[in-house]
């Protein structure tokens, strides 16, 4: 067992979990990171995973974690079609966490980051006295074409977005209402609930969307390679929220059609209110993308690991989010994910 | 007041402190911050601040936590012989913060970044459910000549450092066991002993040391590019630990000689034990670096805004540092600040 908790020798843990990478001229160890660059544009991005606020220690598997915290950013990273390179990871470690975090946090970093081809590069560690957990992340990219942006949406265009929506906040409902409870040390979940076969893999889903999301890298960088987007961002918040605020970084206001969202039947199997987590469940990160209207051929056609979906349209030069539905519109307010608001 | 615990807009707030830099390509409001870069190495580093760990509530002025927060990375740049360039800052907020501690950080922020030439480009905040504040920095830095990194030293270098030593010690000392105190409202601080003028100059002295240190960043830069240093590391954690890190990364053994250790008169002034805070005290923020013997006469001559002091010589092959006082010996471990150990 490791002893983090008093003389941790961070480096040689580092060095021990084979983090080291030769093509990183100057890595863990020093005061910084030096990083090689070539003739392109760097992408900065950072977030943070706060104990009750982010994630709760019922539930917090640390290679889970781990994964999350990657992810998040190397999700803003794809957002503007870069491709993510190297990262710092800071903890503040509560003193009543088990002696095997640290280890198993690390060790679900380092599977993350093979899976996105990203290299940590250091960091820092200290004491959290209050006995919540907090981690932060920085993440560098490289962006060679245009950066998609929140600001480009354009009268006309299409909005769209990829994947499916709402596993993740099916899986917070499940979770937060006692339904679902996950052993953090087997890292197994299990419904209270008597279930078939076809809702446990329907669970399975909607967990593993909510506690290992894939960043929609592959296609983000398709996009601004193509030069097909005007705008996007990630659903990090919700796509309410996520959509009101590309709307507003753009000067335009869209509508969205309810028949048209993607939610997964495992969404439908589980949840509530499964439109609901669509509209306003955070943590799923999809990528919401705006197209000039012309380009609904070629994203049709697109034949990548995650499917592309047509969502509504921009319809206005005025700020702000409509859904249709059977006719009807309706405002669409931010309603997500709010992290200076009580859940 | 900002309304920064509910629907806090981040973003118009940065613009409204007038944060914004047009050299920037996109920098606050999407979800990554793009910058230009050229044909040179990037420095990348990242550091905490946790309340109860590196700071106490009581004496915590804002703009002073946000001084340190940046010029502490600054000063790992600084250490690598790099020039700062761009930094992200995260913070978790207590909902026991004053409603001013937002703003006042930032103001603290914007002042300190004008003096350290750096450019804030995005961030994340959050909730603070415990009740403490967490606070956490990324920095981007150049480098075009070759990084003074904490390997390197050799037999027979020469050992250095830049300004004084043990300020931030005493300042921490005396806050500790309450001889001064700070008003974080009025940013004022007094002492609760008699003193006259001149330990009033002193106590100011350390106290400005110990929240507003100023990274060794151009004396840094003038090692780098003559090529001079063989080694170097910033003092954050104290000159015993950290010349043992330096002496490890390096596979050397070094003495320091006592009567050679620059120790403030300030230090000496208000200290119950100035020796111990200019050998074990963290905090201090100068550059400690190896140079060859040779190197004497142009160190010597070095007339920047810093002094500069020989204090001792590598002197083994073996790792390890000892301390010299009248003619005796005798080893020097590691005894400063220790983040993941109890104050």
């Amino acid at each position: 067992m490791t002893r983090w908790k008093d003389e941790f020798d961070f480096e040689r843990f580092l060095r021990r979990m084979r983090f080291a990478d030769r093509s990183i001229p100057i890595g863990i160890g020093d005061d910084a990171a030096v990083l090689p660059i070539s003739q392109k544009h760097l992408l900065f991005t950072t977030d943070m995973m706060v104990e009750n606020v982010h994630f709760r220690r019922a539930s917090c598997v640390p290679e889970w974690l781990a994964h999350k915290l990657l992810a998040r950013s190397v999700s803003d990273i794809a957002a503007m079609g870069g491709t993510p390179t190297s990262y710092l990871v800071s903890l503040a470690l509560a003193s009543n966490l088990t002696d095997d975090f640290v280890p198993r946090f690390y060790r679900g970093l380092k599977r993350a980051q093979e899976q996105m081809h990203v290299q940590l590069v250091g960091g820092d560690i200290s004491r959290s006295p209050g006995g919540l957990l907090f981690s932060s992340l920085a993440l560098l990219g490289e962006i060679k074409s245009a950066p998609l942006r929140r600001r480009g949406a354009r009268l006309h265009d299409t909005v769209w977005i990829t994947g499916t929506l709402g596993r993740s906040g099916a899986a917070l409902e499940l979770l937060e209402a006692g339904r679902v409870r996950v052993d953090t040390k087997t890292r197994k979940f299990a419904s209270i609930e008597v279930s078939g076969r076809a809702r446990e893999r329907a669970l399975k889903e909607i967990m593993k969307a909510h506690f290992l999301p894939e960043p929609r890298l592959a296609v983000a960088q398709w996009l601004a390679e193509r030069n097909i987007a005007t705008a996007a961002i990630d659903l990090s918040d919700g796509l309410s929220t996520d959509l009101n605020r590309l709307c507003a970084a753009s000067n335009v206001g869209a509508v969205i059609h309810l028949q048209d969202l993607p939610i997964s039947d495992s969404v439908s199997c589980w949840a509530r209110h499964p439109v609901a987590c669509a509209l306003h469940g955070g943590d799923d990160y999809e990528l919401l993308f705006t197209a000039p209207p012309g380009a609904d051929d070629v994203l049709k056609k697109f034949c990548g690991p995650v499917s592309l979906h047509r969502i509504g349209e921009v319809v206005s030069r005025r700020r702000g989010v409509c859904i249709e539905a059977q006719g009807k519109l309706r405002r669409l307010d931010p309603g997500g994910f709010n992290h200076l608001r009580n859940r």
